[in-house]
């Protein structure tokens, strides 16, 4: 590795995404600085050249898996005018986390807000503000659909963002648990429902 | 501990009950076998005495706790005489696992479907037992509900029964984030007033 032409650059990239697959699929108790050498071929001193501690890389392997979650729904969000369109469009991004899962292990906003919750408060921090935007987010849509006539105004988007993430964060662990996407079928149909019965 | 008047049985239930609260704390990767040791102040073979491996603490421990959960429930499924009843109970019981924790790291079941989903294959079977058992049993006490005419009789069992698990286990995550039982108390009430619904 450190025969490349920007190794400091190309290296440090390369130890983070390796890192990323090993916190998802194992935890962040489950994933040792030997672990993350087995998998970079790195010594020891070839990682600490770049990061501090196992802590340092594993919020750097969180903000690298938080971008690609952050990717997948621009790609689909980024097309839609609607206010209902982008709610439609969240259901089934998080729906495509079980159907394509963006790494091995499974979603790594949930992976790390479960694990890291008693273990790294760092961690649970980023976890907590991925899961704030995102609730955030939903809201100033409601918002604006309520405003622009799409939406009754007496919808209450804090409640629709929160039953929206509870219910998808559910049937997350639910399709998980039983290695298929029932659930989360069923979670993508009831939310459309819901959603369509708030429509004007 | 070896001076117990009944070594084997004493001590045996005693690292299971140590080694139960480390696995929901850290997980199954998280907690080593010399985690058990330091916790039960006993030496690598007095613990090999009663368990073969790791893997079998683990197991035991998940056991002990499902029998901890199973019996919150029935100290207060037990009083309930209708299905309605029940169905609120059940709701009630998993609310009180914000509330009122059983054991420290949060509940043991959703906290092993998660941890050992990729990691530990028996573990995973057993957390996807116990939310199944909880299926059926809420399926059953639809069905009996609209056998003597307390749901409507369009109400479909299975699909009650995924959403409020969906429901629950989403809350537990997002109670669990935030450090607060906002999202348990909203889930409540919002599968309240879906089960009120489903009445006649």
């Amino acid at each position: 590795m450190e025969q490349l032409l920007e190794p400091k650059i190309n290296t440090r990239d390369f130890i983070i995404a390796k890192a990323a697959e090993l916190f998802n699929l194992h935890g962040y108790n489950g994933c040792s600085m030997s672990d993350i050498m087995k998998a970079t071929h790195l010594k020891k001193g070839g990682i600490y050249n770049y990061f501090k501690s196992k802590d340092e890389i594993a919020v750097e392997a969180f903000n690298y898996s938080y971008k690609k979650i952050i990717e997948r729904f621009r790609s689909k969000l980024d097309y839609d005018k609607s206010s209902v369109e982008k709610l439609f469009s969240i259901i089934e991004v998080y729906a495509s986390f079980i159907s394509k899962p963006l790494m091995k292990g499974g979603c790594p906003i949930f992976n790390t807000a479960v694990d890291a919750t008693d273990n790294h408060p760092a961690l649970k921090e980023r976890a907590k503000k991925g899961i704030d935007s995102l609730q955030k987010y939903i809201e100033i849509k409601v918002e604006e659909g309520i405003e622009c006539g799409e939406f009754k105004t007496n919808c209450e988007p804090s409640k629709i963002a929160s039953l929206m993430i509870i219910n998808l964060e559910g049937a997350i662990i639910m399709s998980r648990v039983h290695g298929n996407d029932e659930h989360m079928l069923l979670t993508v149909e009831l939310l459309k429902d819901y959603i369509n019965k708030c429509r004007t």
